[in-house]
């Protein structure tokens, strides 16, 4: 029998917060906890977009992703000294990016594009699904800010989407997975999904132990009950900072 | 109703083909072809292994991965003139090293490393998959020169691994894209699973329409059948080589 | 008549805070904010010393800078991705790191070696400075640590050491710019000083006009009265952490 | 007395072939085999030219050479990972670009740009020279296939160029080394010849015993004589594949 | 009491020389001694200016530094072949170009660059100094090219500029520190000072022992006087330069 | 009829002058100018060798090139600040090596390195041969500096090496390129003699015209004799310095 910290049933997030507005200079903003991991994420509005899309009308968003060097249990090096984003790095900032882009409509953002930093100040497992999770509300924040600009007809914006992992260990699903249950997971899963319902990216990876088919469907299940509740923490977020601008 | 080129059926693989024994330095080699696409699959056996493991009396397997430039439909650029590889080709090589691990118990390969270098010749979609099933034959003929010269005791080789690629196009699972079906599909799945019938990786990426726990299901069985018939070519290829040398 | 954001006065500091503790995982760890420039500041320890102090029996302190994208007010480049460290960032972490290393006697640290990062997570001007304040603190801290572990006799910090800005505008000195005062003064002093009253670092830098001898001595007299305050809130925030220690 | 692998004699070439086609995206391609020294060499005809040309009217004709990691005997490392080519691979793809170009009228091919891609997929010595002699074929393909699409009013190729290394060991003159045959060459030539019988280049170093002048003379009249046997399986090469398109 | 090398008193330079027209190609060139420093400087002027002065009428002033690996005791590394300019240089070569620019009015240059290569030959302390009295003769004789090509209206050139450091030893003031001065003094003080007497920059860092408010003045004022001599040097440099073309 | 500068013969070398004893720090150095172009050679040792000579033996003689910014006529990129040295410093710092590696005995040298420095004060033409020629009297010098210290038994040094560059313009021989023939010649030929009168690397690239075997004799007839009046410079040159330290 599987026992978690602080008693945390087996299909139970982290503690979560998502607080807003956190930095100053940014169109849109949020601090993410689940845990102690802790996610920064800025989004940054700018004029124009990529060669290829030059003319077509369409907007861009993508998303950067870094980790403080402290972040972690022991500290690692600055990629910066380094020369070079590790591959991880650009792993996962290519799938924030991918997830953040489904949840839009990059034609009516028009030719403006939408960066979206997201830097871990603390890890502890899950900072990929944290910072897809958190991600999203400093873009809604930055299309708000579009909105009363002016800048945009109608919002680009077309449902949520959040992320969060699940491992399977002992033959059992365990949703959001902290830095200890990842090292020893047999199996780990992403999940991003949309406010619809539908799926954006399912990742699973064995570890030490390969899956099933059922496996498979049983994780799936697991995180879409736990993405249910990172929607109502976001229409919180995004709400309470409406709120405080009326 | 999807047409597909040269008449090929939903669930149907492209012509497929593993030589073995192509290049006269590497101690296992494969060149693979899924229709257009060629992968060169080279394995290298070199003793001692990464810092993290030494003295551990585990092995190490990994892999790497690169693009000739006139590989695609227009010359890419060199990565070496680039002075860096791509974020792309980094998370492709992560995946393959990761799927021929599963198919190994390190332990028995000793303090050795063994590198599979997948180079693609020509690409026309699924190059990961094509890399992973063909540097799987790379890996056990290696594993035979290994046994040949008496270097370990009992054959690491646990289980074969390969993997294919599946789409979602107008509702339907396609097996096996190829690159213009990989450009127009909704969704791109890649499954890699083990000889046992056990997955190690599913990515799903939806890159225009996002997709249901049930379309999930169904590409994950697709992906199986397609599989088997991988494991078949792979089987026979090692047989072939292994009878060479008798 | 110069009048300053808030109706601060000529010689008075920005609202300042530092909050201790902030990351679970590192040895020591402090959020300075001045103003609105907000530096995280984490301190590292880590056995063994950079290969010319080997075998010397003497430790190392260093620093590391870094600043965040979206610190700033338009979006600035990732390093990481950039591919090096900016020359202006190296500059910086060389001054924070001679800074420390005034405070402290590396014999008596023996052959371990404490990194500070300094990561701007919010940039309204004097972001050098904060991070040398604020980086003491985390030194400290990480000094404490040590010590509660009984790795070291006596402790290795002889002094605190902190830093302001001053700059000279219309004839007047300003102490601690922010980045509006920053663009417009002509000219821009930092000081650093140890708690004995002793200068370890005086910069200064003509924008736009040069400035007499008679400047200087002024600008650092102004310096010195801040560093003042900063001492002070220095040891309040070391106090209160060793306070909830107890 | 020098004997050589498979009963060569002195002034014989290797077991030579040069099959064209072999790359389905290409503008042209060719893999020449020499013994076991193994290249594939692609064209690529793209708009446009180098900066310094542009306006100019005149074209312009390069190469790229790599290396595949395990094409030699023991592995060696993927540049793309090392971040940078080798001085050895910049020296060599500058010699095959210049030798290339020597067999243009540049000002015939218009402002367009012919990439040669040289990778050395099994390599046993010579690999510069096959490159030039497969490019060569590879390029002349290119050109047929500009011409068959009407984008040049007259043929740019002035004439044919191939090259061929010559060793001087123990006094004599060996055409066509090895690799073990050139490690253990006092000296190691390469020449470049056009189909007029000019000379385009010659590299002529002393690895262990310097040369007089006669042996410079000698060794250039065996290359001469061995290159005429390369011209006749060029214009085999390209009259095949022209035959094949009719 | 301290002894310097050559009986020189504290306050006296190194033998000092300044030659120009060093170099062929250059707009202006300088070859400054002090002692067995030797330091290259040569002004090259070109069209346009960077991307944020384009439009603006404004020119750029702007240098480079770089040291030869063997100016140094012990060998030091190529920085091109390592792949990067050391912090170092880059931190200083921002402190030349700050200083040539406080001593030109950029407007009257016009939209054009001068870059100052200042490269060291032989280093014995005080290279940065040196870079910036020499740099300054460079400049001003590049300035006369351009006058006498009737590409300026009026000088840009507003006055002087030089530097010189002041080490802190035993309680003493010494001008002009060479090598081994500067690696055994307390603090190392470098100024720079225009010709009207006005400061541009101080920077004083603390090596072994931080230094009092009165320190800092003793030093400024030492330097001063050292720099006079300097700007003497300058003027000889510039008029025999002036009288030779004449 | 061809007319060359300053009145010059066709197998005329241009001014040519050897200085000795320039840099204080280095083992040895000399300052060769041919006509124009001046390049500094500094030779440094140091003890140990490349991992590939450990506990053989044998020393290991290298090169390395460089070319200061502004030696040229119009400003080239600083090479540290580009992140890496060209293909070209890299080629022509091979052949550096080489060719001072063939004049000497290595084994004699004992398990230690001399790294030869040759950087390009002042460019016209002709700076790889002005480096091997001056490059070999900064060996000699820190050859008798390591024969003075008792450090080797026997010199190291067999014989002499010099380099001269050769072009064909007009059907006509001109010994010792200047910039200007260097652009205009239809061949460019570079040619390392040793004193023993054999050659060690003969380098002929045809820029405009291919060259017939009959002019690749006469270039290095005309070589060889320009090389004789080197190699009568170089014992000059090491002769005065010898002279001047007895």
């Amino acid at each position: 029998m599987v026992s978690r910290r602080h008693g945390r049933g087996l299909e139970e997030l982290r503690a979560l917060t998502i607080e807003t507005g956190v930095l100053r200079h940014a169109e849109g903003s949020a601090l993410i906890s689940m845990g102690d991991t802790r996610v920064l994420c800025a989004a940054s509005v700018e004029p124009g977009v990529p060669r290829w899309l030059r003319g077509s009308g369409s907007g861009w968003v993508t998303a950067e992703y870094g980790m403080l060097p402290r972040a972690t249990h022991t500290r690692g090096r600055r990629e910066a000294r380094e020369g070079r984003q590790s591959g991880r790095s650009q792993e996962i900032q290519r799938l924030i990016g991918r997830s953040l882009r489904a949840a839009l409509d990059l034609d009516r953002l028009g030719e403006q594009t939408i960066t979206v930093d997201c830097d871990v100040i603390q890890a502890d497992g899950g900072t990929r699904c944290a910072a897809v999770t958190g991600g999203w509300v400093a873009l809604a924040l930055a299309v708000d800010w579009l909105d009363r600009g002016g800048a945009i007809a109608a919002t680009p914006l077309t449902t949520q989407v959040a992320a969060i992992s699940v491992g399977l260990s002992g033959g059992m699903a365990l949703l959001d997975l902290d830095y200890d249950e990842d090292s020893s997971a047999e199996t780990d899963f992403n999940v991003v999904q949309l406010g619809t319902g539908k799926l954006v990216e399912v990742q699973g990876t064995a570890e030490r132990a390969p899956f099933s088919r059922g496996d498979l469907d049983r994780v799936v299940a697991v995180a879409s009950a736990g993405i249910a509740e990172l929607f109502e923490a976001q229409r919180e977020a995004v709400g309470a900072e409406r709120a405080a601008r009326r």
